[in-house]
């Protein structure tokens, strides 16, 4: 096992009926409320939230959209600076978690706030304190430190040990009026979340392995549940925590991690639009496959211990890579590229976003090179 | 799955030389290093705590006993106060991160410090802050709020929020200089703290009970190599996070609790000093086939998915206890109370005192009442 640190402050808050504690949960100070581009309102979540703040002094701010943008959080610090805002309350998805942890971020920062994204040497000593009403299961955002933000056609991450939420509220069944397409999504988004961190070489850490494999096999037995009926409450937080789980670190710590499908994923979106989870259901296979020498030993161990595969080598991780994609396929998530319709041959589009960011093989060993992401591309057209 | 609560803001730094960190963890402030009876000294980590600290001001205080006392933390509490001390530092196992809990609490008590054990009524609003050292992998207290005191034959358990270690170092090899005994000893308490979390009845929360089941089979294949060559940093670093995590409330949350077999073992330490995890050896087996009805479905599970036994209810019940007995022997823990040379019948004096303390039934239905817990004591004799 790798040393590692295991750090992870957030207080989650979780069940039915729980949004009310907000009343006691958040401070009596100025708080802004942000939120997405309604929802929330249709779906009863702003009321509830109202209702438990009515003591509360809150400024409310709506419109983070989807793959949430710089621009937008520009326009948000805008006012935290002009109300003096001393606490974000997000009431939302990823995107507006991650929006409020940049935000966070870019209270007390000094430079220029696009820096943050860009210069990962920088350091901060403060951030403005935030929580969490999460409304759809998916991306982990509200139990753990990390954020990606866009800006015209760049999609970057960053993270940061203060940008854990003080506390996060998980009611799964205000996720009931979610689409069938965004529960499939989340389903898929928190998967792959676990396999970045799973998938790559056996390094002596079985308590992990286990771990993540005992998130998969709860999302492959309990997501469909949460996807083919939207108000089965014990399918859809059994799905919530798992999402949860799948980017908390519990798994995540003393192994290596790959998180290349991730990468081109988030050019793919930038480029094209496609969904986050969507443009990981499309590399993923085709990731695995390419890479299935490196990764073979854990390729074996999915196949037998998620998928109850048994076989030869070759033939079983086949099985496995193809179980996979059905279990995406299944969720509503096409696993080529050719169902969207791109109008161009997106690879070497992807390949000079990479080269011109100063591209470095990625990858759990760096063996992720230009090469092997044209061989991804190309694998994951057909 | 019920509603619950997930906090657990302690950081854990793990593996190899890390103790060393404590040059920057640790507050520049007035330090009590609190430890046992000595062993660190012997082994090496008394050396590496001090070099780490040499710019810090430490007051020392050892003597800390396996099975802490009331009596020596009243010692300790009094040098707290003459000594303003601002922050405690537990190096050592379970006996002494428990005292430097207690103390913790009690630093600004302002009623008779026993009532913190006593009432559990009581309210805090500070604590001293304190971090550990770990020293020996078993009890979990290095990553969470509980802590268990004696005074006379009273054996008594408490808890608090503020009570998490502000940070815990890790490192494996420390406990090299382990005897098997208290290697074997770790493997159990860190085993039946997992099945008094999971051994009660199906409360759909499959990920909590696939994550019990990744530590119950982790420790099944690492604790015996843990135990049998002392110093397999491979082994024992496993060994080590499976018992953090064993009582971390990773898969506590959201699931019924049962927690009989710890009750009735803290009354065979206090009446007879076995040692802690060699009571629960003895009970766990016991009390599992005491209730088998009761928690028939799980049992079926724990057979089935912790030791790959198939067969019919009964029979594949008993086999799965017995295979947890086996495990227990095999770790040089006796599972019967005939091996123990008590020189009287325990099960009236145990039950007089559960009496004594306002018994109510216990586990996770209650329904552990008296004439059960001699049913268990009759059946761990044999």
């Amino acid at each position: 096992m790798e040393n590692f640190e295991f750090y992870n402050p957030t207080k989650v808050v979780f069940g039915k009926g729980q949004i009310e504690r907000l009343k006691d949960l958040v401070p009596k100070t100025r708080v802004l409320m942000l939120f997405g581009e309604g929802s929330i309102k249709t779906n009863g979540v702003y009321d509830q939230v109202k209702n438990a703040l009515s003591s509360h002094e809150i400024i409310e701010c709506g419109g983070v959209q989807a793959n949430p943008t710089y621009e937008k959080a520009m326009e948000v610090l805008e006012l935290i600076k002009k109300e003096k805002i001393d606490f974000i309350l997000a009431v939302g998805g990823g995107s507006v978690i991650d929006t409020a942890k940049f935000l966070s971020l870019a209270a007390f920062f000094p430079g220029t706030p696009w820096s943050i994204l860009t210069n990962r040497e920088q350091t901060y000593s403060k951030a403005l304190p935030f929580a969490c009403v999460l409304t759809l299961p998916a991306t982990g955002s509200e139990m753990n430190c990390y954020f990606v933000l866009s800006r015209g056609d760049e999609k970057l991450s960053g993270g940061h040990s203060l940008l854990y939420p003080v506390f996060s509220i998980l009611d799964p069944s205000v996720s009931f009026t979610l689409s069938q397409k965004q529960v499939g999504n989340g389903v898929v988004d928190a998967f792959v979340h676990v396999l970045e961190q799973y998938l790559t070489y056996p390094a002596q850490a079985p308590l992990q392995d286990r771990f993540a494999e005992s998130v998969l096999k709860t999302l492959i037995e309990e997501g469909p549940k949460s996807y083919s009926r939207l108000d089965n409450y014990e399918a859809r937080a059994n799905h919530m925590w798992c999402a949860t789980m799948a980017l908390s670190s519990v798994f995540g710590v003393g192994v290596p991690q790959d998180w290349s499908t991730h990468q081109i994923g988030h050019e793919l979106t930038a480029l094209y639009g496609i969904d986050h989870a969507r443009t990981l259901a499309i590399v993923l296979p085709a990731m695995l496959w390419s890479m299935r020498n490196e990764k073979r030993q854990k390729l074996m161990q999915y196949a037998e211990r998620v998928w109850d595969l048994k076989g030869s080598d070759e033939e079983l991780i086949q099985r496995a890579i193809r179980r996979t994609s059905d279990f995406f396929e299944s969720l509503g998530l096409p696993t080529k590229l050719l169902s969207y319709d791109l109008k161009e041959n997106p690879t070497e589009k992807v390949i000079a976003r990479l080269l011109a960011r100063g591209f470095t093989p990625m990858g759990e060993k760096q063996q992720v090179t230009l090469e092997k992401v044209r061989e991804v591309l190309e694998f994951a057209k057909r």
